[in-house]
């Protein structure tokens, strides 16, 4: 493939979308000064799974990321890696999804760029997104502003995009029942902030590190302690199992479209309807309480009550991450 | 290495140049509400050469594409992708380079991501850097603004980048003898901006495609032709031997701190003085001329006289460019 086929299908491809020229910078006119930018790279191994791909958690990766923090996205650069050899077939099927998923988030992608490397330089594509969003809001989120009294919510099932990713890889079998969560959520968290406004502190999006990564840098940040209780935690069986096989937390496994989020106590309620209102956030639940450090394990620490009622701490976890799932 | 002590070497060696939270959006505040926004993978092998690395490409391309759209760079993201065993202390000093062009080019590194592949999953290390910048000039500069009558400056030596990657990799044997160019230009370009005002039509950074290419470029956007002087491009004669020796064409080699400015006649002086003022731009001459197509080969076509005095043309190549010159 030359780099004039590979732009022109990208091009081609992405249509409307594509308000760019390729190699060139973009000139933009932005509706507020205040603005949200944030960047991923996208190496997910298989490059095509049950419900998605890595064109769509390019473009929904990073458009949650800067929904999370408040802004309403509007811009993507896209950035392609391609082994020599890969499919051109396999390329227009990933534009197709990186289109539907900026359609889905209204954003154009602005600028682009490919290269091409040589057979077993790479793995197949590796896709860079860049986002910028323009903050338009009266209030900040932030992992800071956490109460006393808050409540933590989570919108979908914990660990169901890893176990879907692993089980592919693996042949474990599970990616039947187990699928990818992977959507672009910047409806939805809209939606939350026009209904709550800063009744809600915080949001993050649940991928590496999962839960427990979040909610611990949650603790930290705001110097609370965080209570969760795990008979609520929405977990699939069959999550659960895979999990086990596999040996790994599900506590601590990636999601590409599960939604943590802070909110005010007399909130909570405002919150779960207008999240049950979108089908990707229908079993959006109050998993916890924030509470001050002294009543607890002390500030910045997160503990989680099992359902024999004992409890344990959610530490922190360092280490190795299991690779290569988005 | 584990994705923690990635961050935090990341942030440790950025230092003051870093302003953002590895994995979550950054939150900027934009002087104005034009701005430019360019994006680019970096994938050069050898990640180290003579007088530069992979970590300066990134910086440089990213802040280049910016200056050269007129705005003035402020921003980046920086994204890494390792191959498990590329060694820390490569990393960091890859992090040094990005840090030090960072400072060269008053640009903050605003977010980040760092994605670790298997062994045999990547070559090394791949960057991705996207910049935003402010566009706060009165005027616009456009490949579509061309006029018979302005002058085509080139401000280095063609070619020199390629040859000395293509060298080190080749083991050719000149990569003593020419080096790489990659430089960050942004403040050359505003010098130049400054000084000849609108009397720039239109500046790009001669990289992938080569001198060849930009021309090409401009001659079909502006429906002009451009006539260029073979006997004064500036063309060192070991590139031209080395360049021979591979079998490639000085025209379509890529740099990475070389401009092609187009200039108004009555600019060119203070626009030569201007770009003389900087040792990267001591070269920058006067090479060719816009003429109306109808004096020439056509609009869109690009001819060049020979020291010979004969005329040919330069095509518009398509085709395989060589892979992982940045």
């Amino acid at each position: 493939m030359s780099q004039e086929l590979i732009s022109g299908t990208i091009a081609g491809i992405l249509g409307d979308t594509y308000i760019g020229e390729m190699e060139d910078s973009a000139l933009l006119e932005l509706p507020g000064p205040r603005i949200a930018m944030t960047t991923d790279s996208f190496v997910v191994d298989p490059v095509f799974f049950g419900n998605g791909d890595i064109g769509k958690i390019a473009v929904a990766g990073t458009v949650n990321d800067l929904a999370v923090s408040g802004a309403r996205p509007l811009y993507l650069t896209l950035a392609v890696v391609l082994e020599e050899g890969f499919a051109l077939a396999d390329l227009r099927r990933v534009l197709r999804s990186v289109r539907d998923a900026a359609i889905a988030a209204e954003v154009k992608i602005v600028a682009g760029d490919t290269k091409v490397v040589r057979r077993g330089e790479a793995d197949g594509i590796f896709l860079n997104t860049t986002g910028v969003g323009v903050l338009e809001r009266p209030f900040t989120l932030s992992s800071r502003a956490l109460r006393a009294g808050d409540r933590v919510i989570v919108t979908g099932f914990l660990g169901d995009h890893s176990i879907h990713i692993l089980s592919l890889r693996e042949g474990l079998g599970f990616e039947q029942r187990v699928h990818s969560d992977c959507a672009v959520l910047s409806h939805v968290i809209a939606d939350v902030l026009d209904i709550c406004g800063d009744g809600v502190r915080c949001i993050r999006d649940i991928t590496r590190g999962g839960l427990g990564t979040v909610v611990n840098e949650f603790a930290q940040a705001s110097a609370v302690a965080i209570e969760l209780d795990a008979s609520v935690l929405p977990i699939r069986p069959e999550t659960a199992m895979a999990a086990d096989m596999l040996g790994v937390d599900v506590m601590y496994l990636a999601n590409e479209g599960n939604l943590c989020l802070v909110v005010a106590a007399e909130e909570t309620e405002a919150a779960l309807k207008a999240l049950h209102a979108h089908p990707e956030c229908a079993r959006a639940a109050v998993v916890g309480e924030v509470v001050a450090g002294a009543d607890a394990g002390g500030a910045g620490t997160v503990r989680m009550t099992g359902a024999d009622g004992r409890v344990s701490t959610v530490e922190l976890l360092y280490g190795a991450q299991l690779p290569r799932l988005c």
